[in-house]
């Protein structure tokens, strides 16, 4: 039984995932470049086939694996935090409100639509309650038994998740084609859309109140995005940890106070009240139909991102330059979590960047004409900037050894003895601080002002996350507002690179808070 | 100097990499959709820029660096084997043919396009020239000195290879959608293209022979594509193994000879042969204009793929059924080569899949009509699960330790005393055979039958996987010959597949030819 790595299970379980994904992949295109062959139905019908599976197999490893004696005997400490669990239920609870309007949308339109479009709603509702239930318990498990199946089944549900965001993403961007003000000519697929929309408005609604759900539903779109990307990170981890044995390493609990430190959260909180500020200023102008307050608006909150932006990179910068000068050393041995944490985070900015570079690549073509082109353009390339150096000190962050209150102590007492002990045994070998030559809170004193400007600039930047989270969450869409995205490009390929760039980037800036806290308290 | 990992060099080259990447993805997307903003000589300046500043750092690698003394301490053995650099040095004088080629249709057009397409093709063969040399040699380093410079370089000259990949699978769609007979209309970036084209054709050639040499550097582009597949892949194990001390593991010569096989390698040149004649004849045929005779030929090679597919689906499953059988242990250690290995021929069977899938949604959603369709979904179909299955082999058997005969002898010996030993030294612990109670050639030939047919089932697939690989290498493209793909996607995305698949899948096949010789060397 000790074959491990890449066993039959294993392989299974990735070709499962694979064909199922490719499949999604071919029958998406082909709904949206072909709508008279392969229709949106034909997709629903393989997304409820692929829903009810995993919904099956979630409910029969609840009832059924995971209370076998001895199924669950580690959990992996790392996985399934607390604020992607709550991410979760909170992204699961607007989901299946989406899908409870989408049901009430297409009960109205019954006698016209297929019922398919009802009893996807329907079986995805269930899907993500049980989803969310299974996850927010069992997030942490390393499955021991039926290893084969539980990883098939876990690929299975990991597939399915992407191929709901994947289609979320789609209609997201379908949607968005019709609206812009002034269409873009010459676009076969947007007439399409167009021509679709027209018969599909002929047919009239039974309780008069579809346009109001279907509006409702629409806002609802992000959030079931980021659910569906959320459950696939934690089914992943949970992926890799069936068939681990954990070395169970004792997660130090480290105190942390909000008082320590002072003029990071300060200067973190007025950058959150001027960026919400911003927000709603920028939310009621652009829904004006004005164009000049439009423009206003833009500049705003291009100057906002700018200021935001510089300032998070300026102090991401210095505490790299901190962490070079300080020699502690780096966690040396491999920990699955802490990779995919890295690539997680480093993946999901990829959508921030590609976002930046169309937007770089569009301003440069249009010849960055008027200030807002030119405030547009720096704001790309400052974000570009900071996202290198945030996710730099991140890596390098997570990368370190906590830090350890004796060792200012014993490093004075004898340093040689020190550095021949291993590090595991370092906080045992308390070394009485009266009999240092060197008063202790002194050196602690002047050890620490290293450590407070870390903790300074973690709380800074957090705060600073948190606002360029919130922003494009609660569906602002600078991208759309500012028309040099879609001039340049087809408005098709630009809301397509918004549109799964954005995701992305929002759950990056939420990653990055968490990373970013775990980098506070170990600093 | 312990610090390993995830160092500021290793930040600093991905970072510069994927800002290198992104922002060619903005431009090659830019001038795809919007001919007039930015046009292609803006991509061509990106990457002549690109191409010096990799040229340059690999003149200063190969002049300086290289030559310091202890630069070089150990060499991986794994990398780049004699396939991939023989491989590379082909393709690569064929890119640089392409390249003369080139320039001298635009010396031809010189005074109506822009100079920077005669600079580009003229940067481009030096670059080709100096890369195909500096891997050829250095390919196998594990550099020790100026590690961050060295990843910087190598992750540049990465970037440019993919860019230079990326612009080429560009060019050949964009080429190919002026080659169906029947054009799909209501296409605008099509007319685009036409409109391009006819533009283009009223400037003069200057030596009448601009026809002639376009057609050929066209036929020179998949191997132009091919190339930097190859050179990424080696620049990026190179990339691995900087700073890597070697565990000097002494790689075991293994002999082999042809003669211990008999059965597979005849089996697998009858379906060589039977390739190559049906692939002649399918040439000829398709050229002809004449749809019946068309038919007929499609039909012909569908038939002969699945008959080959049908075989080496049978015995790659059989050769599966063995490992299972045979309880030999897997190999533990982590090898950073071999996982690459595994991952580059999962990820470049990807392109073959997601051909498959798209032509099994194609078939299926038009209906199935007529024999050419049904031959057709069956080949796709019974591809996916050649591919599956072939890749659970060969993933099983390189992760197998290779066969020792001693092993034989001492396991009948003392079982216990054997599996107490660290497994390095069982080669160097042989028994004498003449203590052992059974006759040790009985013992040989008991144990063998599994060992041969192994063997037999790798040469029978390698030999298949050379006809699988001929094919399409040398132009066949029943894809485009087939207008069921262009029909049910618009034409441009069925290229874009097609031109994006279809290098990883002729990368596939020859991968997996150097995999199964290594397997069976291993049997």
């Amino acid at each position: 039984p000790v074959e491990k790595g890449r066993n039959w299970g294993w392989l299974l379980s990735g070709f499962i995932s694979l064909n199922a994904l490719l499949l999604g992949i071919a029958i998406v295109s082909g709904s949206v470049f072909n709508k008279v062959q392969i229709t949106s139905s034909h997709l629903l019908i393989f997304l409820i086939l692929l829903v009810i599976l995993s919904t099956v197999w979630m409910l029969y490893y609840k009832v059924h694996t995971s209370r076998v004696y001895r199924a669950v005997l580690y959990k992996d400490s790392h996985a399934g935090p607390v604020w992607l669990r709550t991410g979760l239920v909170l992204f699961g609870i607007c989901s299946v409100i989406m899908d409870i309007f989408k049901i009430i949308f297409y009960v109205g339109r019954m006698n016209c639509e297929s019922p398919v479009k009802i009893a996807f709603p329907v079986v995805q509702a269930v899907f993500v309650i049980v989803q969310t239930y299974v996850l927010w318990i069992h997030a942490k498990d390393c499955v021991q038994i039926k290893q084969n199946i539980t990883r098939c089944g876990l690929m299975l549900t990991l597939s399915t998740n992407l191929m709901v965001w994947m289609m979320a993403v789609t209609e997201e961007s379908l949607h968005q084609t019709v609206a812009p003000v002034k269409p873009p000519t010459n676009n076969n697929s947007y007439n399409d859309t167009l021509d679709g929309r027209a018969a599909a408005s002929e047919c009239e609604c039974l309780h008069n109140m579809c346009d109001l759900f279907e509006k409702a539903y629409y806002y609802l779109y992000p959030f079931n995005i980021e659910y569906s990307l959320f459950a696939s990170a934690m089914t992943y981890v949970m992926w890799k940890n069936v068939g681990r044995k954990m070395d169970d390493h004792h997660s130090h609990k480290l105190h942390f106070s909000l008082w320590d430190v002072l003029v990071g959260p300060l200067a973190g909180l007025i950058v959150l009240v001027a960026g919400l500020a911003t927000f709603v200023v920028y939310e009621v102008d652009v829904s004006k139909d004005d164009p000049k307050k439009k423009e206003e608006a833009l500049i705003m909150h291009y100057i906002m991102n700018i200021v935001a932006v510089l300032l998070m990179s300026s102090s991401a910068l210095a505490g790299c330059i901190l962490f070079r000068m300080d020699k502690r050393e780096q966690v040396s041995g491999k920990n699955p979590t802490r990779s995919l944490d890295v690539g997680l985070l480093v993946g999901a900015s990829l959508g921030q960047f590609l976002i930046c570079y169309f937007t770089i690549v569009a301003v440069l073509a249009s010849g960055v004409q008027g200030h807002t082109n030119g405030l547009n353009l720096a704001c790309a390339m400052l974000t570009v900037i900071e996202l290198c150096i945030q996710n730099a000190f991140l890596i390098k962050g997570l990368h370190r050894e906590p830090f350890k209150e004796t060792e200012v102590a014993t490093v004075f007492a004898n340093v040689m003895a020190v550095k021949e002990r291993d590090p595991e045994r370092r906080s045992s070998s308390i070394v009485p601080a009266h009999t240092l030559p060197i008063p202790l809170t002194l050196l602690q004193g002047r050890m620490s002002w290293k450590r407070r400007v870390l903790k300074e600039i973690c709380a800074f930047l957090l705060l600073c996350n948190v606002t360029l989270w919130i922003i494009p969450a609660f569906g602002a869409r600078p991208q759309f507002d500012n028309t040099v995205g879609p001039d340049v490009y087809e408005f098709q390929t630009w809301a397509a690179v918004v549109n799964i760039g954005m995701p992305f980037g929002i759950f990056y800036r939420m990653h990055s808070v968490a990373s970013l806290f775990e980098v506070c308290l170990a600093a």
